[in-house]
């Protein structure tokens, strides 16, 4: 009745922007986003045994507010499928900071789901996983695979289309990177799940957004298995600068770039502009992700690292899917 | 044969974004900007007794380029409409920086356009003024009227039904406030024209961006009639992000922010949020524009001169059209 999974962030190359329906996380579009090495989840789960479901992320416990509320929701639906009722504790440890646009809920909402189902005995496929996965946060759909992910949209109102699909392993282009720029720690003003049902009201671009998805997410299918960074870093560019686009024009405005986000897209134009071939993609949030090859590494995190905004570089490989591992958590 | 002009720059509140006709500056959509006091310029021609035409602004001959180019297109426009052939000694004078997102070519246009056609001895009303002017520089249309003007699109092919009305008198709003701040004095890197086109052929936001006008158009105006400064902010602050939205995604993007806009930006949010009563709007360009009334002025431009990225606040109220007069510059 116990287990502790390890689960990886992804970025999205192609956004998710939107719920179809909110209850069970379905999306008005597919998206497509690479699982990264080097910033995960840990999470240890345990039926019985226990009064009350306890919960502890990094090392603090969650006692009410709307963290809470989702953790529980999780944990409920997760018990329905298994047919049990034991109260659990879950312990989870991020290596980064959460709620910072890191897509932590990604990664968190993976190993909680595979944790928990793997103490009940479910024994998944990723498949299963994902849509599980799903319905604790959208985003964790895509971290149920390793490598380069497809999470299609579906179009059942019951979901089960709605899953993740492996585009190509994290072994196809090993030499593709991405560097996590990190220039605020602060938690967002305005959580993802909030801002979506705003943009989807008020937004005039919405549809717009909606529109060019498709030649968006077969052109980085196409450069994924072509290995072509200039196809998939500028089609992830582009798509990324729609999606904020949506944001800002949401009543009222959703602004999640601060002056460090800025500095940050404007160096990377200029950079490339000079030669050296880098993207940038920003989830709802303010950190910057620069898409680039292993061969520019070193030279764009010394760049970025003098950027009086940036105070971090986390330099991430593809990375591998979900793991069960014997060390538990407690 | 010699006639000085002195012009008001104007800002937009509901923005110009867009030629359905490049050579007439016939506009997709019509635009209300307030004529400012404060930001003008003053400009002296001079026709007859010269071999060439010539071009003095700021000090500086312009010789060659497409500066030159454009004022020498619009003198040649001028010349036929007068049925002359003299060539002329232009010399004019900004009292601030040129091509910095401050509408300089509104007021330098509607300046040269006023002391061109007077020199001429045309005396023109403001209607077949700001026709002139528009085919200068869009927006020097609007500068052909003080206070509160719209530049209305027109249908007609020729262009005789695109030029400005006045909505309402500068002395029907006297505590109204623009505060223009100034983050950067570089030249933008795209231009106004150029971003234009590029905009209209990629972005895929731009029909939404068009579809939403006419609603904006009216709570500007309603807001204006009735002075209700929450309508006008409102709706000039969320015009404004629609129209960066149509620019971030344009192929390939056109960002004018610079991260002392986004500062401001944030700020205003949150003094707003605090109960201090301001919005912001932003041409194309990194400046940004407070809107405000009077009785806020002296805490806001305290806050703004306090802000790292500002260089400096200028305090702007409704100001009058373009007047003649006597003094010359040569």
């Amino acid at each position: 009745m116990k287990a502790t999974a390890i689960a990886n962030a992804n970025i999205a190359l192609i956004k998710y922007w939107g719920k179809r329906d909110p209850e069970l996380f379905l999306p008005y579009n597919s998206s497509i986003s690479l699982t990264l090495n080097g910033l995960n989840t840990t999470t240890t789960v345990e039926f019985g045994g226990y009064d009350q479901d306890i919960f502890i992320l990094d090392g603090q416990g969650i006692k009410e507010g709307k963290e809470l509320e989702k953790l529980v929701r999780h944990l409920n639906l997760i018990r329905k499928i298994a047919r049990v009722s034991e109260k659990a504790k879950i312990i989870s440890r991020n290596n980064f900071p959460r709620a910072a646009g890191l897509a932590s809920s990604a990664s968190g909402f993976a190993a909680f789901t595979f944790a928990a189902t793997e103490a009940l005995g479910m024994s998944l496929d990723s498949k299963e996983l994902s849509i599980i996965s799903r319905q604790g946060s959208g985003s964790a759909t895509r971290s149920c695979l390793g490598g380069f992910v497809e999470w299609t949209k579906g179009k059942k109102q019951d979901g089960t289309d709605s899953y993740a699909e492996q585009i190509a392993l994290p072994e196809h282009w090993p030499n593709f990177r991405m560097l996590a720029t990190i220039v605020s720690t602060k938690a967002k003003k305005v959580s993802s799940r909030v801002g979506m049902a705003q943009t989807i009201e008020t937004s005039p671009m919405y549809s717009a957004w909606l529109d060019t998805i498709e030649q968006d997410l077969e052109n980085v299918r196409q450069g994924i298995l072509n290995k072509d960074i200039g196809l998939v870093g500028k089609t992830a560019e582009a798509n990324c600068l729609k999606m904020h686009a949506t944001m800002i024009t949401t009543v009222p405005s959703i602004i999640y770039w601060m002056p460090a986000t800025l500095e940050i897209i404007h160096s990377v134009l200029e950079w490339r502009e000079k030669g050296l071939e880098c993207y940038f993609t920003i989830d709802a949030g303010a950190q910057v992700k620069i898409i680039c090859l292993e061969d520019k590494v070193s030279e764009l995190t010394q760049k970025l690292e003098n950027l009086g905004g940036v105070k971090k570089v986390i330099v991430c490989k593809p990375g591998q899917g979900p793991k069960l591992i014997k060390e538990h958590l407690f």
